[in-house]
C-alpha cells in the first residue's frame, strides 16, 4: 500500500470542506523538532476547528491514501512529530482545539481538548481549587493530545503516575474517520478492551486523540522542598526509600556534579546551593495535606539520613522563593546540556536497585571507548535517568561523530541486560524505531504490527513512527 | 471459521506432549460459576506446569482449531470462565502455576505466576514488609491471572487503583502460542503500544496471562476505621470529599439500611453497630504512615462532618477487633444478598455527583414497575455501586421472572443516560455481551473486533466472552 502525496490538486478538492482558518501557512515550526535532527515535510498544515472536522480530514486522507502527521506542541524529542521522507503528508495541528470543555471540581475531573496547552490545563485545575499534576519542562507549549499520545512523564510521576494514569477517558478519531466517544469520567469501567490505553502512547499511529477526561487531585496545602548532598548513587537510593516511607513524596530527582558544573560552564545565572559543587545531590519535594508540617518532615528525614551517613549537607527550603531557587537548578540542567552539546542523549529506566551498578559499569565501558563527560540526572525515584554523554573540555560533539552510535549502543546494551528500557518517557518516535526492533520482545512487536494493520490498514496515521512504515526498509 | 471440539482422539494426540499431572479430572467446579447461571463444557481440563507448557497447549489448540477457556479461581460473576455451548473447549486452569517467583522489597515489586491466589500474594508482600493492596471478597480463591484478566477492583481502588494500576508487566501466551516476555518492573517504559493493558481486562480473549510483575506499597503503619450514619446519599458524597481531603483515605463504602436488615433477615451473626438500623451509613478507612494519628484524623472528620450536618452518629474503631467487626458488616452483605436471592444484580459506576439523582430516579422508576426491595451498596468513593434488586417480603425472585429483564434494562438505561458504566468491576464475560453491543461506543466496538480478529484470527481464545464469537448470532 503506497501512500500518495498531498498535492495542490488534492488540497483543492478538500478545500471546500474545510472551515475558515483550517488551512495554515506551512511555517517552519511545523517541520522542525527541538533537537534539529530532522526536517519534516508537509503537503499542507491543517488545524481543524473541532472533532467533526478532524474526522472529515481523516476520512479524506483515508480515501485518498494520504499520510497524516498529528501535531501537538512540537516538543517531542524523538521525531514523532516530523516526517522527513516519503509522500508529503497532512500535518494535522490540534492548536485550534484548545478548549477546557468542562471542569467538575467535586469529581476531580477536567475535560480538555487535545490542543489545550499543559500550563493552561494546570491553571484551569488551580482555578477550580485542584491540581493537575503532570509537570515537565515544556509545559508552556506541550499540548494535551501530544502529552497523552506520548504518555508523557515529568517530575511528578513518582506520586501521580505517567500521563496515562491521569486520563480517565478519551475522544479520538480513528484511522477510518470514525469518532470514538470515550470521554468517560469513571474510576471503574470494565466493559471490554482498553482502547484508551492503546491510543495513549501510540504516538498518533493508531488515531488522533481529540479530547481527554483528565484526573484532578486535591492541591497539597504546603510543600517541602530540599536539596541534599549524598555521597553516592547508592546513598541516594537508600535516601529515596526513607523519604518515600514518610509519605506524600512527589518528586525525587538526582543531580550530578557534572550537571552543576555545566551550569557554570554555560554561564547560567543560577545560584549554586552549596559552597563546593558536590558529586551527587538529590532534589526532593513533599506535597503535604492540611495539618501536616513540611519543615518537620524534611528535618526528620535529614536527621535520620545524616545519622545513617546518607547525607552530608543540605538546604531545606524555608520559603516558596527558596523552593523555586532549588528547582531552578534542576530545571536549567537540560538547558545547560544543550549549551554544551551532547554526543548522545539517553532517556533510560532501570529497576531502581540496578542504577548504581549501571552508573559504575556503563560509565567505565564508555570511558574505555572515549574521553567523554557524563551527566546522569533526572527522575531517580521512578528509576528514570537522563544519561547524556558530552565531549571532553575543549572538544565538541562533532569530534565524536564516528563513535556516537557505538557509545549509544553500549548504553542500550547495558540497559537491556539489566531489564531496563531504552525509552522511559520520550517514546519511540522515528529516532528509536530500529532500537525497538532490536530490543523489543518479538511477540510484543508482532502484536503491535498486527494491531497497526488492523486499525490502520492503509498506514496513513503518522507513517514511520513507532513501527517502520509498511514497505519501508532500514 | 468453525471451532472443533476437543475429542478423545485429539486429546490422545496431545497427551504425549503433556507433563505429568497436567490432564485433570473434569471436576464439576471447572464447569460452574458462582451464580449458577451457566453450566460449562469441556473436552478436557488441562493444568499446565509452566509457561512453556501453556504455549504448547495453545499452539496445539491453534493448529487443531480448538477453543480454550482460561480458568483462574472460578470466582468471576459474569460467566467469563464457563463456555456453555459450542464445540467442547480445553479448560486451561492455571492452578499449578502459583509460584511467587521473586520479591524485590526495595523496588516494591513482586512477580507472581497467574495461578497464585490473591491472599498468598498479599501474604508474600506482608512477609516482605510491604502491601499488595488488591483486596476483595474472593481473595482466598481468586487467582492473579484471572484478577488481571478481569481488571478486578475491590475495596482499595480509591487509593491504589484497579488491578491494571497494580501491574507493571506481564508474561503471556498469545493466541498463536508465542510467549510475550514482558515482566518489566519499571515505572516508566514508553517503547510502543500498551499490550499489557490490552491483555489486562480482555478476559482471556486475546491471550493467556501466565505471570505478572505487581506493584507493592509501604504498609500503612496504622489504620483508622469508622462507620458513620449519614442522612442521605448526598451527605455521604459530601462526607466523602471531606474525608478524602484529609489524605490517605483507602476505602469509602456505602451501606444501606436494606443491607443491614438483610443481615438480620438472613440470620447472620453480625453485631449491628447502631441501636437502630439507619437508612444510610458509610464505612471508611484511612491507612496512615508512621507519625500520623488515626484516632485524631477520624475525630477531626467526625467533628467537621457533624458540624456540617452530614453525620448523625458513628462508631470510631478503637482497636483492630473493632475495625474487623465494622468490616464484617460490609463483607457479609453480599452473603446476605445471596441468602435473600436477588432478582437482578447490577455492578454499575457513575460520575460520583450523579449517584444521588440515580438512586432517587431509578429507584422510583423501578418501584413503579414492581414491588421490590433495593440494596444499593459498595464502593461509593469510586462511584461504583452494587445495585441489586430483591423480591418484596414473602415473595421470591421466581415471582419476578417475567419482569427481571425489564427491570435490568431500566437500570442500564438510567446508567447510560448519566454517562455511567453497566459493568464497573465485574467485566463483560458472557452475561453482558449483548449489553456491551447495545451501550458500547460503536467506534470502540469496531476497534475491539478488529483487534480480536488481528490477534486471534482463529477465534480460539475464550470464544464468546466479551465479543460474540465469529459466526454466532444472538
Amino acid at each position: 500500500m503506497t501512500l500518495r502525496p498531498l498535492t495542490t490538486a488534492l488540497l483543492d478538492r478538500l478545500g471546500p470542506d474545510l472551515s475558515d482558518g483550517t488551512l495554515r501557512e506551512t511555517a517552519p515550526a511545523y517541520l522542525a523538532e527541538p533537537r534539529g535532527m530532522w526536517q519534516g515535510r508537509a503537503g499542507a498544515v491543517l488545524a481543524p476547528r473541532d472533532t467533526a472536522e478532524v474526522a472529515r480530514i481523516v476520512r479524506f486522507a483515508a480515501a485518498e491514501r494520504v499520510g497524516i502527521v498529528p501535531w501537538g506542541g512540537g516538543t517531542g524529542l524523538v521525531g514523532g512529530q516530523v516526517m522527513p521522507d516519503g509522500a508529503a503528508p497532512i500535518v494535522l495541528s490540534l492548536e485550534r482545539m484548545r478548549a477546557i470543555r468542562r471542569v467538575w471540581p467535586d469529581e476531580n475531573v477536567l475535560v480538555a481538548e487535545a490542543g489545550a496547552i499543559l500550563s493552561d490545563v494546570q491553571d484551569a485545575a488551580r482555578e477550580a481549587g485542584r491540581l493537575f499534576p503532570l509537570s515537565l519542562a515544556s509545559e508552556g507549549s506541550a499540548r494535551i493530545g501530544g502529552l497523552l499520545s506520548t504518555n508523557a512523564g515529568g517530575v511528578n510521576v513518582l506520586r501521580w503516575g505517567n500521563a496515562r494514569d491521569l486520563c480517565l477517558g478519551i475522544e479520538a478519531v480513528m484511522p477510518d474517520g470514525a469518532v470514538l466517544h470515550g470521554l468517560r469520567r469513571l474510576r471503574k469501567d470494565n466493559t471490554g478492551y482498553d482502547i484508551r490505553n492503546l491510543l495513549i502512547g501510540a504516538e498518533g499511529t493508531l488515531g488522533v486523540i481529540t479530547a481527554a477526561a483528565l484526573r484532578l487531585f486535591p492541591r497539597p496545602a504546603s510543600r517541602g522542598v530540599a536539596m541534599l548532598v549524598v555521597p553516592s548513587p547508592e546513598a541516594a537510593i537508600d535516601l529515596f526509600h526513607r523519604a518515600d516511607a514518610l509519605g506524600s513524596l512527589s518528586a525525587f530527582e538526582l543531580i550530578s556534579g557534572q550537571g552543576m558544573r555545566f551550569l557554570v560552564e554555560g554561564g547560567f545565572d543560577i545560584r549554586q546551593p552549596f559552597a563546593a559543587i558536590p558529586e551527587w545531590a538529590v532534589l526532593l519535594e513533599y506535597g503535604l495535606t492540611r495539618g501536616e508540617d513540611a519543615p518537620a518532615r524534611l528535618e526528620a528525614l535529614f536527621e535520620d539520613a545524616s545519622g545513617a551517613g546518607l547525607v552530608s549537607d543540605g538546604v531545606l527550603a524555608s520559603s516558596e522563593a527558596q523552593a523555586a531557587a532549588l528547582w531552578a537548578v534542576r530545571e536549567h540542567i537540560p538547558l545547560a546540556n544543550r549549551a554544551v552539546g551532547s554526543i548522545a542523549s539517553n532517556d533510560i529506566s532501570l529497576p531502581i536497585g540496578e542504577i548504581p551498578g549501571f552508573l559504575r559499569d556503563c560509565g567505565a565501558r564508555l570511558a574505555a571507548m572515549a574521553d567523554i563527560r557524563i551527566n546522569a540526572f533526572g527522575h531517580l525515584g521512578d528509576g528514570n535517568l537522563h544519561y547524556n554523554l558530552f565531549p571532553a573540555p575543549g572538544r565538541t560533539k562533532h569530534d565524536y561523530a564516528d563513535r556516537a552510535e557505538a557509545l549509544r549502543e553500549i548504553v542500550n546494551e547495558d540497559v537491556a541486560a539489566r531489564d531496563g528500557s531504552f525509552s522511559a518517557e520520550h517514546g519511540v518516535g522515528r529516532l528509536k524505531v530500529a532500537t525497538l526492533e532490536r530490543y523489543g520482545d518479538p511477540a510484543r512487536l508482532q502484536a503491535m504490527r498486527a494491531i497497526k494493520a488492523a486499525l490502520d490498514p492503509l498506514g496513513i496515521m503518522n507513517p514511520g513512527a513507532v513501527l517502520r512504515a509498511a514497505g519501508a526498509s532500514d
